[in-house]
């Protein structure tokens, strides 16, 4: 199963398949039933994970104990804590399976060890990173512009097969809507 | 006044005098008047920009004709419509001085040359990447967990002298208030 994240890293660079080989070796597998745990508040984030089949989000639960998700991840995603991970402090997030899934992990020793020698991995990695800036900058873009008809309306045309994988209600939360809100909106569309 | 970023770089990663040199030379300036446009929404952004000095904005007009504040760039940071700049699309995000300024810039196709060969250099901007990351991650849990009062009041703690340069109507737009809202709470805090 390591071979999926093979192909996506041969997807965007082109490392020696010794850097490969080594990266590779250094990561593990990791299962989880569904609302099982990576990651919980107050846990450092020790890891970064690559997601190999299933669903996991990350959320916080604010003062009033609702539970706020951050993001998503499915399939071909790297997730972690970043905050936590890159300034070893306590998780403020909590991380956790959102469907059965299963992960592949690095440690921070591991992956820095590899990122001091290898042009081609931190390629991989800066590249990823542009795409998740791109997507953090469209998401600000619309929570500030949109309503939150047109905000899940984009959501949806977006990612089409997400939006039936995942509970309403964490769909809801990501979107920073109310169910409630959600079903008022969901039932208009489909007049 | 390339030293300064030349120090920037120095900061996080150790690249060799040659790719730090063909780094440098490969950057030009530009200087800008308050209210300067660097990119106008539909232009296509060619050029990741270094700040040196000075202050700089993203944003764009909404359908009302409301503008809206995506970005701030202040002195040693990096700025640019990072989605028009990677998928080379037009912009959707104008970048305007919002003080006289001076900026360093390089073009895509120098930058990709460069990024194909060293890997100090991609180490540089993976790191950077993973902070804007950190950055733009808390800001999306703020947005969705703190009221107006309490944003207001975590942006002023993490950045006391930036509250005092940018124009109050600036600092509403970016964090998403009207004017009248900023005033309210800046005058309920005097109290």
């Amino acid at each position: 199963m390591k071979d999926q994240l093979k192909n996506h890293i041969l997807k965007f660079v082109s490392p020696p398949e010794s850097d490969l080989q080594t990266f590779l070796d250094a990561m593990t597998f990791e299962t989880l039933k569904n609302k099982e745990s990576l990651i919980k508040q107050g846990q450092y984030c020790k890891h970064q994970y690559f997601i190999l089949k299933g669903c996991l989000r990350s959320f916080f639960v604010n003062e009033k104990g609702v539970e706020k998700i951050v993001n998503f991840g499915i399939e071909n995603w790297w997730l972690t804590n970043i905050d936590s991970f890159i300034n070893q402090t306590p998780s403020k997030l909590n991380i956790q399976a959102a469907e059965d899934s299963i992960v592949l992990k690095i440690n921070k020793q591991k992956l820095d060890t590899i990122l001091k020698d290898s042009l081609e991995l931190n390629r991989y990695f800066r590249i990823i990173l542009e795409k998740v800036r791109i997507a953090d900058q469209r998401r600000i873009q619309f929570i500030y512009n949109l309503s939150g008809e047109e905000l899940y309306s984009i959501f949806c045309k977006h990612n089409p097969d997400f939006v039936q994988r995942v509970p309403q209600y964490m769909l809801a939360s990501y979107l920073g809507f109310t169910p409630e809100f959600l079903s008022k909106i969901r039932g208009r569309k489909k007049i």
